[in-house]
């Protein structure tokens, strides 16, 4: 049985960019690999989720992976506290938070004091405060990002964002979106702790520091995207793959987590464009024994489709595909390269864009689409799939899949 | 954000015709202007419902326009009665009417009483009928066409027809198809008004005036397509942009009304073959600035398909192509141009064949599509979709897309 290389370039997908003649930044690319890899597989469009769904990352992949979207996404609070390796539970509420700037007023100066690089003095002060026997952990991620974690009986993750989503305006209250007790008690705990750790705050010496120095003060929290911990069967009970997780951003080794798979560290892996990918996919190649199926995520795409950096978007794409040369020139191999949704640099943000998708193996029918992009790939044998389609055709291609009827 | 000119060519698409060497109408017809839009845009085939299921004018736009057809369709006569501006209400029961003749044995001889073209008379003789407690309202459509509305407690739509469809054989009593009270209540008065009808158009001057001329005379209506008045969310509601139809068919201004779009009248706008299709689109592009999406509904292709007129179908496809220009030179809008189905000059009747579609803006990811026709868009790069795809993927192409997930 192939071992499957599942490579997820993310937020690759994107729109005709004048500069580039119309084409995409990955048309425009020069990418000798992925179109040897377009003309050894079968290519196709997938469609994340469904035709004119815009889909987030953690949703996008959550399809992608085969999972029910309707019953196993419960928010993106429990990604974030995977992510971060914290050790939130089935049933636990987990919400993202960002430490951020108010006035006086609780008007938000700045969603991320300042961009604040370090939290850990704020998770250090807070972790562990109990409030009506609910336990609340907080936890650092990178930069201004931390995560929340509630944990107790009689708890229910239907509660509002506390953050406004833009600066000047209010911090609004921890409110319950369902009109039931676990929802209210949920919120007024929650709410109680968020007022609580901002009179903490604002006496803390380093805020002090950062007054006197001119820069935002970390003094409240922003809390966001509520979701209780899923209890899912994991991506190796599901397919029956030893899976292992090479991601350079939290919220993806949340994913990799969540499904029960192994995350490896690899470094200068930043979940950024400086990140070093070859050495992410070096990574995966030397633990190959080791594993059935390697997930493999790249960031850079989105995060400069986020920013509308065409040019950088179109280097990025360039970075990946020398990456992944050694794996295009494996033989014995099950690989997969697609995207979890487009991120088109004019819109600088998700659309519901259709993403090529490619995979190769010694078993697949191949066709004849040449080169992997947009345009290319929408005229591939494998057609317009939608996400909960690529896992049951790569476990078919396997020799896994069971016979539906006898 | 783009204006959306969304251009619906009734009826548009075809199967091979022979005398053309095998192409359709609109392959066989002269369309500079929608070829220019394909090359502009992205194309592909669209499934007003789904693949094999051959829809009513009604239902297909009710898919096109994203609306859920298990729940929002009811049946013909909710869209008849807001195509006529008739007063009706959620929980009226509405039914299209034909003035037609029978026999003294009640057999139909004419389903369209000679093709009368005015009912105003006997609208006024029957508009206002009460009948154990329930109000019948009876308004004039064009030429045979009547709606008939009923209002009151205790109603349901679940009637057979009493129309049966074709000359010789008898009108049909009006029947409940469901076994339950409010649908028997709803047959039993609906029969007894029907009668009562009858007996007083039998001794109608006019009547007696028609037969003396030799002329089928208006002595019966026929009932049917009964549907409640549906309460649906306004197309503004459910988008957020404020639209207008601009239609000459009484049914598409009806569709328009039943989803909140301001309907405008255009001089010359008939609904027929003859209609001053140039001046609808003339009309829409004035308003350019007062609404955000434009519905302009082109009838003739159906009529002329229904006919099985293949010549005088490609001369009005040419004439759509003519009237286009305008809006296809325009850079800076979201034009759509499709059908809401088939209906081939060889069947005479709607028919299940998908139809091309053709999207084009500036953020469009175009594809290598040059012509607009039912096999040159199937290469396209939007594939193969449905009807209810279309509005989501308009959506998003103008950045107002929700996102799902985070």
């Amino acid at each position: 049985m192939e071992k499957v290389f599942f490579v997820i370039c993310d937020g690759l997908g994107d729109r005709p960019i004048e500069k580039f003649g119309r084409k995409t930044p990955l048309e425009a690319a020069d990418t000798p690999n992925l179109d040897k890899l377009a003309r050894k597989g079968i290519s196709g469009m997938l469609h994340p989720v469904d035709i004119g769904v815009r889909p987030g990352s953690d949703v996008a992949h959550l399809s992608l992976f085969g999972y029910n979207l309707k019953t196993d996404y419960t928010g993106r609070g429990p990604f974030e506290a995977a992510g971060i390796g914290m050790d939130a539970r089935p049933g636990d509420i987990c919400l993202r938070v960002n430490a951020a700037t108010v006035n006086k007023d609780s008007v938000v100066i700045d969603r991320r004091a300042g961009r604040i690089d370090d939290t850990s003095e704020i998770s250090d002060l807070l972790d562990g405060t109990v409030i009506e026997g609910i336990r609340i952990c907080l936890k650092p991620g990178t930069g201004h990002r931390m995560v929340l974690v509630m944990r107790g009986k009689n708890l229910d993750a239907a509660i509002a964002d506390v953050d406004p989503h833009s600066v000047g305006i209010k911090v609004k209250a921890c409110k319950a979106v369902k009109n039931n007790k676990k929802a209210k008690r949920t919120a007024r705990v929650l709410q109680k702790f968020l007022t609580y750790a901002h009179k903490k705050l604002l006496v803390l010496d380093s805020n002090k520091e950062r007054k006197r120095l001119g820069k935002f003060e970390a003094n409240y929290l922003l809390s966001r995207g509520a979701g209780v911990y899923p209890n899912l069967p994991s991506f190796e009970e599901k397919y029956g793959l030893k899976a292992v997780c090479v991601a350079g951003a939290g919220l993806y080794k949340g994913i990799g987590r969540l499904l029960g798979m192994d995350v490896v560290e690899v470094e200068g892996a930043t979940g950024k464009a400086d990140s070093n990918i070859a050495a992410k996919v070096r990574k995966a190649i030397s633990l190959k024994s080791k594993y059935d199926f390697f997930f493999i995520h790249f960031k850079g795409t989105d995060i400069l489709g986020e920013d509308g950096d065409c040019e950088g978007k179109k280097q990025f794409i360039e970075k990946i595909d020398a990456a992944l040369k050694p794996l295009v020139n494996m033989k014995d191999i099950l690989l997969v390269a697609t995207a979890d949704h487009s991120t088109p640099c004019s819109l600088k943000a998700h659309s519901a864009d259709d993403v090529p998708v490619v995979i190769a193996s010694p078993r697949v029918r191949d066709d004849d689409v040449e080169k992997f992009g947009e345009r290319a790939c929408a005229h591939g044998r494998l057609g317009a799939i939608r996400g909960k389609h690529l896992m049951p055709i790569i476990i078919d291609l396997l020799g896994m899949a069971k016979l539906v009827g006898a």
